[in-house]
């Protein structure tokens, strides 16, 4: 790696974003030698009293870790901050609950601070002697050609120009490098906002300074139309997200329609967040939208490159948005080092290999909304995710439920979808076989003894019955 | 009308493209007594020797001439310019030719010349005292909220700043309306390039001066991967249109390799074009990308709309791109005098009734191409299209063909699908059917006479057969 780093050193990246993605992205590079300059639109966030943006808190799980463990800062993440969730809490309408492990090893995700994870990861980069940081750079303007960024302090509005060898795009969802590659390039390119929006609210810690609900779980609350989640705080506060349609949103006209609202669909959030600040958070905020981002090739020539959100943002009901990105620099350091350093080869290379396996994910996140706010039915549910565990502890190696193998396992996310379908496929196959199994046994258990009219009910009623059982596993193979 | 012209006189509307779509709106909004403003990045085409750009002719059939009717230039188009194709010629890579008709009524769509239908709708659009032509403005710049434009001449570079009260982008798949709106809108965007790209050529006019090949067709050299149609033009040459993945374009390096190509896959065509001016021409040129767009909605607020390409670019495999941009104005014509003119419930309601027809057509386009490429297997697709007519021969009004109702009627695109789809499902019952007689049919034939062996193998063959008749009606249903 020491040769490496000197026949890298030559080599100048500029990496646009310093969120997760691109701060991970500039300690990677870092490792491998290059010259790398990470530019930022804001000020350092270390110096900041207040961040503004997305979502305060967010699960991590292998892949993340697994980026993280390659830089060298895992435990200091996950060992002395995050925070763990064994499994999900399903809050009922009545108020009740039920617990919903994520799998049967007893694995669990960690609810971890946005702020926190990237000033941990600004801090790694800043001790590579090979990084450089560039704050209040925001991107307005791109020549691909000749790989030169125009950037503009968004303070005093100055400009300035540079140039770089290689130009990675880790500036998010609505990211300046990909507007400007979109200009020039032959991109396919899709953006599509649901009918959704997501606002965030705060249960804070109790009276005693402590968690409010039991703190290693992620609580659910699952309504068919809408749903709201809770995930925890180092500070024994919880971070509440509602999700609803944005004519829900819209409804919501005053704290009494509110208050109904909650009271007929949360009831046991409301003493929680408290009355008072649930009106004064709900109408201090709106539903802010989601979009789902699709674009291939990721990349231009051997000059331009995009990573997470910029390449494939997702809508968040996966937890797999910030650990898709982070496995994006992962795949992306070793195709460099698999194909010796040669970006006019890694970066093709990266494009074809990481396209289907980001699709993938981008689309589970767009179904598993679905799925969450089917819990509302958690009894069924919580049987299907028995079946699953107990095929996986008869099959221990072939059946592997789709959400471990996405959330704790590294297998290349469009395998997991495969892997899926045709484990539904023998799911399908043997529901058919249960339904043909029950009208033979209707015809045959009723022909020896009874009416015509009576055979006909039976067999009907058989039929019906064990159609029931069948169809949710239909609707899983429709589904994908 | 007289009195909606009053009222209308007070709203400006700025139409930006003044290609077939967006001097076609001009009249149609001058109609309704509209003040209109039509910009246009080039020349007042009329005045120019030579216009670049895309292709010189195109398929026009019913929406368009509807359209066009609307305004009162149908005759001058249909009547005095275009050119019938009564059929679909086939040339087989032997050299023979079928014919296959567009319908059993012999209807038929006509050749146009881009620029000519360009002409008479600018010319139109100028017997209007209320419409006014800007050209040499190009759109550089958009404020939705202020509805203010800054257009760039591109010979003097001069801006000039104007406004309007409804803008409407008429301005093609690479639309600059539509690049400002997805930077303030929440819009669904998708574009996909496809793997093909095309290339126009010409067949001249033979040393009489006539038609080289037989000129009320649309020729096809359908080839499976790749496909060459041939439309007439009014000079009596012929526009040769290349389609095939770029990858082919580029293996074709030298004039003896393109010949090569050439006299394996269109053998026919190589005296039509010349040998020489083929190579020429060939090489002076180069495969262009075909671009498919999909965005939603067509609208923000009531100061901003899509019409034609730059709301849904499509491949140009149906014919259909040019018709259903004209029937854009059509339907938003039909909204304008059904709403009074309210332009905050025109927008809307354009968008909700405009989208899933035009994402049909644009689906369908992407669709086609295939089809077309498989009538490279011109046996099956004549059975195929005969028993469609037979079946449109016996239930008239129930069973009309695809092709036939997206081509020869105003029916909704997405009810041509639905209606498609219904028939679809028809010929796959039908299909299975005919399976599960062959099977029973066999069984049956061979337990009366034979050896279990014997048994299984002809049983076996029978559904091999049966099977591969319904293939492809099930091929069919899937792809739609």
């Amino acid at each position: 790696m020491e040769g490496k780093s000197n026949k890298n050193s030559d080599t100048q990246v500029a990496v646009v974003g310093a969120g997760l993605v691109g701060s991970l992205e500039a300690c990677m590079l870092a490792q491998r030698g290059y010259d790398v300059h990470l530019y930022e639109y804001r000020e350092d966030i270390r110096t900041l009293e207040h961040v503004p943006g997305r979502s305060i808190n967010l699960a991590m799980s292998v892949r993340g870790r697994t980026a993280l463990r390659h830089i060298g800062v895992e435990d200091s993440i996950i060992a002395h901050h995050a925070i763990p969730m064994r499994a999900r809490m399903i809050h009922r309408p009545d108020g009740s609950t039920a617990a919903i492990p994520y799998n049967k090893d007893g694995q669990c995700i960690y609810s971890v601070g946005r702020r926190f994870v990237n000033e941990v990861l600004l801090t790694k980069a800043e001790s590579f002697p090979n990084v450089t940081f560039h704050f209040q750079h925001r991107l307005t303007a791109m020549d691909i050609t000749t790989r030169t960024m125009t950037f503009t302090n968004p303070t005093t509005e100055e400009t300035n120009t540079r140039t770089a060898d290689l130009i990675i795009g880790c500036d998010g969802a609505f990211s300046a490098v990909r507007k400007e590659m979109l200009k020039r390039a032959n991109l396919n390119y899709s953006q599509n906002y649901i009918p959704h929006g997501y606002m965030e609210l705060c249960i804070p810690a109790d009276k005693h300074g402590e968690f409010a609900m039991p703190p290693n779980y992620l609580h659910i609350w699952p309504r068919g139309e809408y749903m709201m989640i809770a995930l925890p705080n180092q500070d024994k506060s919880w971070t509440v997200t509602l999700f609803m349609p944005f004519n829900i949103f819209e409804s919501l006209t005053s704290p009494q329609i509110l208050m109904n609202f909650f009271q007929q669909n949360y009831p046991d959030a409301i003493p929680l967040i408290g009355e008072e600040k649930l009106v004064k958070d709900f109408f201090a905020n709106k539903g802010l939208p989601m979009i789902s981002v699709k674009c291939s090739p990721y990349h231009v020539g051997s000059s331009c490159l995009l990573l997470g959100d910029a390449a494939h943002a997702m809508v968040p009901f996966y937890g797999q948005g910030m650990n898709c990105g982070m496995e994006d620099c992962l795949v992306f350091d070793e195709l460099l080092t698999k194909l010796d350093y040669d970006l006019s080869l890694v970066l093709p290379a990266y494009s074809a290999k990481r396209n289907p396996d980001a699709e993938a994910i981008v689309d589970l996140a767009m179904y598993n909304y679905v799925e969450m706010r089917d819990m509302v039915n958690s009894r069924w549910f919580l049987l299907r995710k028995k079946l699953d565990n107990f095929l996986n502890l008869i099959f221990p190696r072939s059946w592997v439920p789709l959400y471990t193998m996405v959330t704790f396992s590294r297998e290349p996310y469009h395998m997991c979808i495969k892997k899926k379908q045709r484990q539904d496929k023998v799911l399908h196959c043997t529901s058919l076989a249960v339904l043909g199994t029950a009208v033979v046994g209707g015809v045959v258990l009723t022909w020896r003894s009874g009416s015509a009219s009576d055979w006909l009910h039976k067999t009907f009623n058989f039929v019906v019955t064990a159609g029931r059982s069948a169809v949710p596993y239909l609707d899983h193979v429709t589904l994908y």
